[in-house]
């Protein structure tokens, strides 16, 4: 933390800063400068408020330094953190799809959809069986029946199964049937569920929400594993801003920006990132070039007849073609990159 | 909903399209024009997915024209809504104030700052007891123990209470100590959250989220009212944007806007909307102005050693100027602004 | 400026850095800390790149202390500017309302209206000549012949003209004819533009870009004023978000943010920040509670026939009535906050 | 045009509408339905001005269903234009890439850099001469200076230019010694500066200015191509939302998004569109990957020496890096993806 104090600020105003650095328990380092003076904070073990010194008196502004975040740093962990979702491995080197329909809607549509997503090289089944809905009136999933359909698709298929849960409870029910809990992007900052998540012995999928900074994003999943559940599995899915011609914006560049600073797998979700069909193979390729340790796709045989999100479904052929060319750009990447460490599968 | 065709579609594409809408039940009504042809659908009683038809070939756009939601909106409610929360009125003319810290810190602090309020004018007093912090490591607030303390502090003030709800359970603890449920910005979407506070019978006041649309806002409510309560009062307290000169931008236009749309009362937190306590002042008197149906302040006696946001509360004695300066900029609207209907207090 | 070193750099890094520092004549401040050393940089006479040092193995990152901006800023200049245009005052307890169309249509449009918003109170007339469209085939203003009919209008009413010049050679074509430049949002950082109309004696409504920062709108009007010209009124006029319930939205927060760090005068543009006529009242008054020196607001006779813009026209009725909401706001600010200095009008 | 009438709408409102319709000479066609009426808009050439309509009584919306740009339209033209600059060709099968540093700063500099990018593949110099900077006081480049600089540069490596012009004045000085006049993302939406490029023989090189949305970029492409410059050259360089990991968010889906829109070439700048030197070869890689016609990358011998942007450049070797897995990513497209359909270089 650094104090900078107005050109004006009196001595007096500096010595009532450098007391209550004091006060915290924390060293004060006062730099003089010809215009203003400057004011360090060391000693201090965790992030500090930075707003207890703007309220002083000759005080212009108090910027924090260090990050907030611990467990999920690469300072406390230096090596790729890889997490296992059945046989699928993702992270430090290794790389996997997640594909499925976005919401289960019989037992017949998600056993179709796993078995050609299966023969285009996914390795985890994706499908909803809670939907957290805009409206009321759409439709909200299946609950409960539709997990026991998801555990039927896995035992069909030996696809290791990834859902959301939208509360405390439903993490239950999805512990009971699934292998992977997903947190979505509108409850990234749900602190029970990602507590209760934190208790799990299954690995989480985290969402980005959609106006999360990349140090919130990390916040949260230091939420997860300061319960004590270090799989968690990060997800760029894009963010709300002006631009009109995708449903959200997918902010490749976090995918850098989170592997810089922390050890955890992050993947991209080019379905819900874009909104359009026609987007998703080009930003599939595109997430993947830049560095992702894998993706979550929606797929639907039939799109045009899906509860809820088929626009942006991928028809399966589709996806036959984007999993050959994403395979390609991966091992492009990971014969010239030195930061893509692994084999891959 | 308006399907709009690319300008090369075939007649096969439109008759296709026309099958899809008739098939849902709907009637199509094409519009052959000089360049393309558009198709009108009417017979539905709630809103269709564009996206339904935008995956069928030779679409080019599909627009939606109604608004998805039903109980909140001023088509279905024309008079405003007045909701009450202890004697306070909110609505339809009337108005309040509810102030207090962000925190309950102890019965002293709570106690000496719901005086200070209540003497300058608040009618409700507010004080988080769960807080949703971005960090595991930030002070989580006194739990049901804060409650107990919000509890006392009615007794003897007579002030009610509003409070944050976090998940279903603490609603429950909410709806025993408190008067009216808080749902805070990062839960606007937590739609358990909502669910359960709209089988509660105490009034909810839902914050707009950091990214969330008017529609969606609306859309929040309308899971609330959904579930039958129809006591809900909105409120603006800043989204997210590039600007970085306070912390949240204030996005006084969604007070007309709500009004416009909904029978809802709309109050703005200035507080949390800027992030910085000299400019609670000024865009406390900009909400009024704007036609807010009262507004949400934090107070705080000593800020600097706040355990939470003490940045941006206003000390007592400012509480006090803005009140004064809020009820004549309030006078003027009744005087002169037709949609300010009622007589105020 | 501050060099935050990252936990594992070396002696040798940190030596680096210090080395750099006094190669270009300024002073480092090392501050050791538990985890991590800082560096504090002064002696420098002007903001230092950050970026100069990020690039040095080592350093996390480099943060900026001292404001780029000099003459604009109230450091150098502690009271409140004031501009004159023509016989209104704006800023230091003075405050004027510019009015009229969005664009000269004709003689007969323009003295219309001007003498309607004359008698309401309006003491500046606005009203496009030269016209920024978005699209080559709209309407791109009537050119020189507007000028000359806007000259027209002060000489019938006698009010000075405000109106827009898009590059070098429409300032000289503005100075011929009118009173005030007015530079829009999308020329905010036309730099050319700016160093014209610093070397101009005419003031210069200076109106805040789309995705610009506080700080970014001040040094804008540091390029005028470091070209001679003290006499800039700035523009608060809506920035891009995702909200889409109105054009842009109107960053009221911006009024407190610059009077705190400059003296220079500020309005805002309530037309252009919502683009709908029925918000332009309320963020009118709102603009007015929250401080503004004045307003900018479109006015048409017979909106419904503009040749653009007409839709975020106020009717002169309606005008009338804002005004006389607006002049009762501005009374109980003038008389309670100790900000609004001058007398006002 | 669609019309949407509020459900309250009187018979008179909808034939006062249709009236209005008919008086700007096209065809109205009202859709009656259960709720409301819609009234549809057919026989016009171009784009009808929605706010017309939304200010007569009981008009709900008016939506616009064509899109308002028309040469840079791939309804006007199917196939992929190729721009040719020196030897270099991009779009429709062709690539290239721009590199050297943000400015000229002497001969030495501009030549040492010029001769490691061509060995590197780049095809075409890039370097400022006119710099426009965010404040007066930086520097703001050699001017004509060093555009003599870029010449001799071009003579002795004949790579071809790409160079910044601001103004009118600057279009002129940049025809005589570069081959591509670039216009910069704040300079976007200078109208007279587009049509002055329009006007020239050169190809253009336009930015997507910091908060355009796609049809705003494709207008403006619209205003040189209406001038009878059919030779331009989009550019993705990020925009500007809320997150701060990047100095701006390089926002990749325009690539797919262009594309299908226009049949002009699309390339993308990872240097602006991050501002981290870290990130720059990644998003290289994923812009290559959605499938960009190209990069503008920013290299610099001594980056942090450098008078500009220092912090963003890659240094040589890095670009050597990034070429070599750049060039490889666009080999697996020309293989796999229909999309890309010329045959490269």
């Amino acid at each position: 933390m650094l104090i900078v104090m107005t050109p004006t600020a009196t001595p007096e105003d500096i010595a009532r800063v450098v007391g209550a650095i004091e006060a915290l328990g924390f060293k004060p380092n006062p730099i003089p400068g010809a215009v203003r003076t400057a004011i360090g904070i060391t000693g201090n073990q965790g992030p500090v408020d930075p707003r207890v010194f703007e309220a002083l008196p000759g005080v212009q502004e108090a910027i924090p330094v260090s990050k907030p975040f611990k467990l999920v740093s690469r300072d406390w962990k230096a090596a790729d953190s890889i997490v296992t979702v059945g046989e699928a491995r993702i992270g430090g080197g290794h790389w996997a799809v997640m594909a499925g329909p976005c919401g289960v809607e019989s037992l017949d549509q998600a056993l179709t959809i796993a078995e050609r997503v299966k023969k285009a090289g996914a390795q985890i089944y994706r499908a909803g069986a809670f939907k957290p809905r805009t409206s009321p009136y759409s439709f909200q999933g299946l609950g409960e029946e539709g997990l026991k359909i998801l555990a039927k698709v896995r035992s069909e298929t030996g696809l290791p199964i990834v859902t959301e849960a939208i509360d405390a409870d439903t993490v239950s029910a999805v512990e009971e049937y699934a292998d992977m809990i997903q947190i979505g992007a509108r409850n990234m900052q749900g602190f029970s569920l990602l507590k209760r998540a934190g208790k799990s012995k299954l690995p989480v999928l985290l969402k980005r929400g959609l106006s999360a900074t990349i140090d919130e994003l990390l916040l949260a999943a230091e939420y997860i594993m300061s319960e004590g559940n270090p799989n968690v599995v990060l997800c760029e899915r894009g963010v709300r801003t002006f631009a009109d011609h995708t449903r959200n914006t997918l902010d490749l560049s976090s995918i850098p920006a989170v592997k810089k600073l922390s050890h955890l797998p992050i993947i991209a979700d080019p379905s819900h990132g874009t909104g359009r069909r026609d987007k998703v193979a080009p930003m599939a390729r595109a997430a993947m070039a830049a560095g992702a340790d894998g993706l979550m796709v929606e797929v639907h045989h039939m799109p045009e007849q899906a509860l809820s999100d088929g626009f942006q479904s991928l028809y399966p052929d589709q996806f036959d073609a984007m999993m050959e060319t994403v395979r390609r750009v991966r091992a492009v990447l990971e014969e010239f990159d030195p930061t893509i460490r692994g084999t891959g599968r």
